[in-house]
């Protein structure tokens, strides 16, 4: 289970920053704004949730492999960057279970903290999801999530669903429950094109 | 008292995310969208506050009221969205007396972490206006109090007529009168269109 | 040396400061908009090391000389703000001077937290940089120095330069070197205008 997170968890990280690489590039930023991009979009989801519940130094401050898989991410981006149309199946399945998982691991980091259950859930979503608002709003564009097909619901929905089920199934299969579970809501959203807009027909 | 400051407290969170429910709307953002910008609009200001002072986890985390507040103000705003034309002068009311507790309230506590007066009253204006902030830079604008007719200015008055009358008038009464001060000059700042511009005729 | 520091710190958040008001001045906002926007421009690289490293009440709030010196740079930028184009030159040299020390105070004190070298040249960088990076975001516009001739990277090769350095120089003459590598680098990357482009040729 340990080799299963963070297997994840690694895999979650590189395709973050390569979202944020991808990014920045798409800015012209020069490396070290590029860098910058992919350090945030990978950590700033978790970075935020710490800072709000007082777990200092932040997380990835702690284990200097995140820098060097964002570093990875980075060239690996600037390498491959003509050919990310191909790698996009790739990158949705790392992206939607690397979200589903940051969203359990955060939950149960604020949990540890002992928060209330809704606040947990709540920075379950922050981790997941904070890193992509970061990116957005240094890149000078408004957050893409705010705006997108389910994803921060699809983390929401699955928050909730490990919260109801850990205590009957035990962790491991509630985590795995919750993680299939919002990879479903998201893949069927991306497929259907399903949405949350608060105006129809525009 | 502490009713008193409940009241406004909750009442000055709906506003608050009321105020931001409708940027994003504006925006288009989809539901959780329009969530996240009400809810760091009404908690943004005490968060940044508490991140800085070191007072962790931040306030908002430690009552979940606050969050059903701000669901139930999303709710509110998406009912009523047609008319808040009517709704401004209450929303301009609650608003205003809410950044002038939140100015007290938010010097009161950074005055507890033993910071001297000039530090504690920026701190007062930090918790009562940078939700505000922090929604316009995610709804992808520049910031509007920093352009806007006297806003920070009122609370930072009112901040230091609260330090410098407490301790004579006793806090109750202190509070009061910034409270009322905050109001009065906001009401005629935007009465009379005061601004506190740098450049004068353009 | 500690006046030597001192003085430099001092000149650097005047210099940042001043950077931060003609921003917001360019931006039209109002006093107290540009006031923040120096004030921001000062002080929040170290605000944002001191809260990921967990470093609470964050630093300028401890002594409110800083506040003043804000204070002091943004009367100064309204009185001389048609004569800048004269100052630049001095501006440059303390800025530069300003974001070496920067880097190196914000690195050393990452590292009194036992935190590993790769995280505390990082977060050197942090230091000297993000006023800038959140002075950008504040007044609308995409981070300038993820686009701009090499300045986080000569921080980077001074940070570097520094850990390699101090413990055979002694502690003086580490940050001198690493004082003098900055601003060699960042002076001749300006008058040749090296970049760290990712792309060549647009």
């Amino acid at each position: 289970m340990e080799l299963f997170i963070l297997t994840i968890d690694y895999a979650g990280t590189f395709v973050f920053a390569i979202s944020g690489a991808l990014a920045g590039m798409k800015q012209k930023f020069d490396v070290f704004g590029v860098f910058i991009l992919g350090l945030t979009t990978a950590i700033g989801g978790g970075t935020l949730r710490d800072l709000l519940i007082g777990s200092t130094p932040v997380g990835w401050m702690q284990n200097t492999i995140y820098v060097y898989i964002v570093l990875g991410a980075v060239v690996f981006t600037y390498l491959f960057r003509n050919h990310f149309r191909k790698l996009r199946r790739s990158m949705f399945l790392f992206d939607t279970i690397g979200i589903a998982l940051y969203t359990i691991l955060g939950l149960k980091k604020a949990l540890s903290f002992g928060l209330s259950p809704e606040i947990c859930v709540m920075l379950g979503v922050v981790s997941a999801t904070f890193g992509g608002v970061i990116r957005d709003v240094l890149s000078g564009t408004a957050p893409l999530i705010f705006r997108k097909e389910i994803y921060a619901s699809a983390c929401l929905a699955g928050g909730v669903l490990f919260l109801l089920t850990d205590q009957w199934l035990g962790e491991v299969a509630g985590m795995t429950v919750a993680i299939i579970a919002v990879f479903l809501i998201r893949f069927f959203a991306v497929r259907n094109q399903w949405s949350l807009s608060f105006q129809q027909g525009d």
